[in-house]
């Protein structure tokens, strides 16, 4: 693990790291936000959106005032692997950028595309072999694509204790964002990509969490390609508590997280700390 | 004057503008963040450094939560003419994204290279003909090149009412930095140069402050090229009260102004409010 980056930010450091991934089969990156005297505390992931990588996040979201303030690390994965021999394509909904955060059954993709065991199993292991954490004190939130990948890998994963999202991507089936993804990483497979569903898992999963906590912008442009109102009905129909956040006048974008950052970091320190 | 972004942002707006500028002759971007009910609210200007856009300071600062916490409008502009046969460099400290907030007084660069006049005179009279921001609570502040390039501005125009700044270049007539710009800008002339440097004007200039905020990183890769002892230095000789931060562990990017952007908003308001 070779340490690129590292910045005194706050009253901790904002790092990147780079390393060998067994289960891409490529170099990925990952950031860490680690508070000053990080040993046992909470650990909390971000997923991010299409066209992202581990830097849109912690660039923008100012999330780093509020990690340090609640003594939360915070890690933020790349979207997909990517590099010199790693297939892509022009669509910038599918390849780099575009991993989904599942494990893609279908080649070229196969290969490299399993971002869903690089995010629940691998990095948790490289989290834990190399910093200090708490090993039960777990969360997960995300933003469009990462929303929906926070909510899949939570509700099949015991160890996620706490799980947010800011504008997820509810319906692999249905969105539009995921059509040449579907197609592509998993030959439309209805099974195979039931598996990466927060509207179908929501409804077929065992696990609940106490709440899940969700915000969106109702100026968001995407909003229609979001299936929010479809997950809150699967949420209600089996007594999975939604707290469920429409904000008037917000967008898709990072001015929007950054305004609710705050909330997030709060909400899962609430469950964690 | 075109609107070409418009962002909710905690509680109030992140815009852009595009207009034309007469004393840059070309087409200039601004941003604005406008708190809601922004009449008579106080203005701050945020000068950027070398290779930046309107862009770096809107999306890395988090300063947004502040300004809209405080009721500030905040305006960052541009920092150079850039476009179109607009003249340039390969070196990064020279052209677009280095306008060194002066006005350039050789060729190619004096038809285009006029930010003096653009920040102290094109610019506030743009805004206070477009906006209902107070007319008299005026400050400035900026990082890098456009920290040195806030002193300046602050010292010779009675309007600017407090002034800070991140890890500022204070000499243009020795920071490395400087070097291209002072000769192809200025053919190296001593005495125009004066006009725009920081350590000359603050021994010369009648107009002081009730007192200057400066912050630093300890870790800042080009501390040695800030000249900010000497600056404390002049401030003493002159009786200018000076609140200079040295802070260990911080670099000169955008971690270190995000960490303490909060402070800065807070110094500002406590003046202009």
């Amino acid at each position: 693990m070779q340490l690129i980056e590292n910045h005194r930010s706050y009253n901790g450091y904002q790092k990147v790291y780079r390393h060998k991934s067994e289960v891409n089969k490529c170099e990925m990156q990952f950031a860490v936000y680690l508070p000053d005297q990080s040993i046992e505390v909470p650990v909390l992931y971000f997923l991010s959106g299409i066209t992202c990588t581990e830097q849109n996040f912690i660039q923008k979201s100012g999330f780093q005032k509020f990690a340090s303030e609640n003594k939360i690390a915070v890690i933020v994965p790349d979207t997909s692997p990517r590099g010199k021999g790693i297939p892509d394509s022009d669509n910038y909904k599918l390849g780099w950028g575009a991993g989904f955060y599942l494990n893609a059954t279908e080649d070229p993709w196969s290969l490299n595309y399993n971002m869903y065991d690089y995010i629940t199993k691998e990095l948790p292991q490289i989290i834990g072999l190399n910093f200090q954490f708490s090993k039960t004190k777990i969360g997960i939130f995300g933003h469009s694509m990462g929303g929906g990948g926070a909510i899949q890998c939570a509700l099949k994963n015991k160890f996620y204790k706490s799980v947010s999202a800011f504008s997820p991507i509810c319906s692999i089936h249905q969105s539009e964002f995921t059509k040449e993804a579907r197609k592509q990483y998993m030959k439309n497979n209805y099974e195979n990509l039931n598996l990466y569903d927060p509207l179908y898992l929501i409804e077929k999963i065992e696990k609940k969490f106490e709440q899940i906590k969700i915000d969106v912008g109702l100026n968001d442009e995407f909003l229609n390609d979001l299936f929010i109102n479809e997950f809150e009905k699967s949420c209600q129909k089996v007594n999975q508590k939604l707290i469920s956040g429409k904000h008037k006048g917000f967008d898709h974008g990072y001015y929007f997280i950054q305004s609710f950052i705050e909330d997030h970091i709060k909400y899962h320190a609430s469950i964690l700390i």
